[in-house]
């Protein structure tokens, strides 16, 4: 029989100590949904009291399955626990679960609290009781546990049971600084369980300042631990908590994990992670890792040669799982390093079957090497690598032709004698056969200025006829720029990435000398990938 | 006795891997240079004959301490090591040790290979024999080690004893999948050195494909593999490999690892640790991970309020190091008192010597953090810095005042039907009282357009009065452009990279979400700092 294992998420509280981070009351709810919606156990939702949007959380938190969880700290010595402001702070939002911080290190109750360690266990003893008397379920979160155990053994189980024996339903060893390595803490909980601590109303919390924190989590799981805490995409204080985004899927996926244990997160959930991890990084307005485990969008890209002839004879032989049950997908990216058999399997992920032995393979590959000696990148710009192999496969529309464009970048004394920037951007296309001009300047609703790029984009986009309209839910959402070699001179290489209303996302490039050049085209592929994806129609179109 | 462990860096290799990562020839040298001033054993260069760059890399290959390695593969079947073009190739390269991968998988041996097991073990022999033969050191990658162990035990070590018993001085275990845990790769190793192969021969080679890459490492070193391998910022194919810039700190760091082994790197050298770092992310033109093991800036950053407090009674309550042993340094956002000494250290850099407790300090502190909110980074633009500490030192002479600037980008047919472009730039400045105007445009002696940062630059040097002849031997050798956040807008952030005569190289920096703006911001305070070096004199200067 599988062993029930329980995942805390701590996003909104640890995840929120991420330098800048600093997550709005209603960015709390929808993360908090979406972790309900994966099947977590527990929802630790901030501190209430501590600031006004943890406060607000808790007042407006959604109705969830997993239990909404208030974190604060034990009570303050010199005064009972149902007189703590603190306290009564943290009661007071109403949570069906509280989890409470408390010292399991001596040196921290005499150094940093200045108490006695008595007066240390007395507050926890009571803080917990407080909790369980009011009916809620209570958790106990022992700080810097594996340090104080190094320091103290006697003291950190003591403090653990102080927990236990008030009524904690969970004991929680923090590996609060990170520091702590794996074979360590498989050492300590062993030893914490011969102790006669009980696995079963034990949890794990590890930071990852040693690159470890999965790892110690697992470690701690071998050794008898039955709660993981993390965060999505490992957000929190320095180098962040445990990475429940990697830690779920090996949990459910790798053995001896899967087998072993159950947890309230169902398989079938998994194939929305890489969904739920792209939506945090927009949140916060982070590019996301690309090579993130699981879900980043290099964890299935297969670079190297001989990785990519095998894989299109048997995926398993360079891949530990297959991407769709997480959400995401294999990428075999295009360079000078890959061969035909790597092409044909990109061709036929954008839909173009070329037979094997066709020459316009040869031609596409050699077009491509042409490229990438010019300065061109099609690594990560796969929808540029598109438009390339259709036009050499006689299989690209001309949706629009560019006649000519012209772009002015002023800076100047406004008539308030403050220097302001204004770009303005003409495009002279031809669309069907007839001449269209289009002109745009670069400032946005609140008259900043957004600069060059920008206003091309706009003049590119606002007039191509009847193209204008298949465009307008079309965003750019990252722009990269690179100098490198072309040939033999320096270039600039520009990478765009766009957006659009039905969730796709992809990736142009541009190469000129001239850096608004290069932009240009990049943002010319964009248009026409966008374009030939929504079958926007052409005469000669294939 | 400490025992001798090896450090293999393969980041110009694996790490190459990555996708979107390209090493020039000179970045490599650049790389391997670092990591020999490191200490690592080992500097895996490429795969001499797979493509020119890596095969340039061993003709100019810097005099190193470390062992400069060529990689390649083991001979295919059908031919003799001798008459192996591919193995030619990677011997041909002339280093003193050459890491030859090779099948351990029965699956593909038959699967990928499609030659018979026996076939695979003799290439394997011959093509490690043929590299002890000719005085080589050789090493063997046992590709997909553990999935083959797992599947076929015989086979993977009968794949390893051929190496071994041919000559090999090491073979390498490798995951190539990235998908095995540290309890596996445990209990895997220790069976191995159980049936007889020697831990002092043995290698290990991971992956974070669960990011696990860091713990596999330290548990086959746990269970006696004597070499680790792995690349700067966890660099590699997919998810990356096994992140030496964690490793490295947490094997001399860290116990049982600091006292039961020694490696190549000393001690002191984990002090340039972070500064490595940041080269390789320079190159790749990538932002720094913040919440990186060790060298990121987050690293040591303590946001908590209930940290930040303890920190200031005793660093060693919330860090597991001191961040200084890896040249990073403590954040502590609510407090600037760190910050003053090191701000202090800064400007005796460039020259100014500023009292301890001159209220200017902290100034110029507040000045830095409200530009950083901006997106400005002074981290490597350390001539920007200096026009700023000046600025607020009342130390900063006016040179030159800009009244207005105008470029135009224009693409359009010439009079042989041909696309070309064409920038025009028009700078107005005022000097000395006098107001003087001067246009450039961005062609260069061939007739081929560099663009509108080049007229710019172009149009403000060379009117600027009696400076323009000491901006004479000024030019500019990079240029890197990031998207950023700049309070609540993305903003681009330009570095210009600048070079004189006189041998000197600056960096400057200027942000704008208008990317001609913040180049030409970043142009000026390169010119201004120039002027400043080279003692242009003006009435005001100091």
């Amino acid at each position: 029989m599988a062993e029930r294992l329980y995942l805390y998420d701590t996003t909104l509280r640890d995840g929120q100590q991420t330098q800048g981070v600093q997550f709005s009351t209603g960015e709390k709810k929808q993360i908090a949904q979406a972790l309900d919606d994966l099947g977590v156990d527990y929802i630790e939702g901030g501190w209430p009291g501590a600031n006004p949007t943890d406060s607000a959380f808790f007042d407006e938190a959604p109705q969830t399955r997993a239990q909404i969880t208030a974190f604060g700290m034990t009570k303050r010595a010199g005064r009972s626990a149902e007189n703590d402001d603190v306290l009564a702070a943290v009661m007071n939002a109403g949570t069906g679960a509280v989890c409470l911080v408390g010292k399991s290190h001596d040196y921290h109750v005499t150094a940093a609290l200045g108490i006695s360690l008595a007066e240390n266990l007395d507050n926890i003893a009571q803080s917990v009781a407080h909790v369980v008397a009011q009916g809620r379920e209570a958790l106990f979160d022992a700080e810097h546990f594996f340090d104080g155990y190094k320091a103290n053994p006697a003291y950190a189980l003591a403090a653990c049971r102080a927990a236990l024996d008030a009524g904690a339903r969970w004991v929680v060893l923090c590996d609060t600084n990170g520091g702590t390595l794996p074979g360590e803490v498989a050492a300590i909980v062993t030893e914490v369980i011969a102790a006669g601590l009980p696995g079963d109303h034990l949890g794990i919390h590890t930071h990852n300042d040693t690159e470890n924190a999965v790892a110690c989590s697992l470690a701690a799981v071998d050794a008898g631990v039955r709660q993981v805490q993390g965060t999505l995409n490992g957000l929190g204080e320095r180098c962040g908590n445990a990475n429940l985004t990697t830690l779920v899927p090996t949990l459910l996926l790798k053995e001896p994990y899967a087998s072993q244990y159950e947890t309230g997160v169902p398989r079938s959930a998994l194939a929305r992670l890489t969904k739920v991890s792209r939506m945090l990084d927009e949140i916060l307005n982070r590019v996301p890792q690309k090579q993130a485990p699981y879900v980043g969008a290099s964890a299935f890209a297969h670079k190297a040669g001989l990785h990519a002839s095998a894989i299109l004879k048997d995926p398993s032989t360079y891949e530990h799982i297959e991407p769709s049950v997480v959400g995401n997908a294999r990428i075999i990216p295009m360079s000078n390093q890959a061969g035909q058999s790597n092409l044909r399997r990109r061709l036929a992920e954008a839909g173009l079957v070329v037979e094997k032995g066709d020459p316009a393979l040869g031609q596409i590959l050699e077009r491509v090497k042409e490229r990438e000696a010019e300065g061109y990148s099609y690594d990560t710009a796969q929808a540029s690598f598109e438009l390339l192999a259709r036009a050499a496969l006689g299989k690209m529309p001309e949706f629009f032709e560019v006649k000519r464009y012209k772009v002015t970048v002023e800076r100047r004394k406004n008539k308030y004698n403050k220097m302001v920037s204004l770009s303005e951007a003409v495009v002279v296309v031809k669309v069907d056969g007839e001449k269209l001009l289009s002109v745009s300047e670069s400032l946005d609703e609140t008259g900043g200025d957004r600069g060059p790029v920008n206003a091309l984009a706009r003049a590119l986009s606002k007039d191509l006829g009847r193209y204008s309209q298949v465009l307008d839910d079309m965003r750019l959402v990252d722009f990269k720029v690179r100098i490198t070699q072309g040939g033999t001179e320096a270039v600039t290489r520009v990478i765009i990435d766009s957006e659009d209303g039905k969730g796709r996302r992809w990736s142009t490039v541009g190469v000129s000398a001239n850096i608004i050049d290069a932009s240009f085209d990049a943002l010319t592929d964009a248009m026409n990938w966008k374009l030939l994806r929504d079958g926007a129609g052409v005469a000669d179109a294939v």
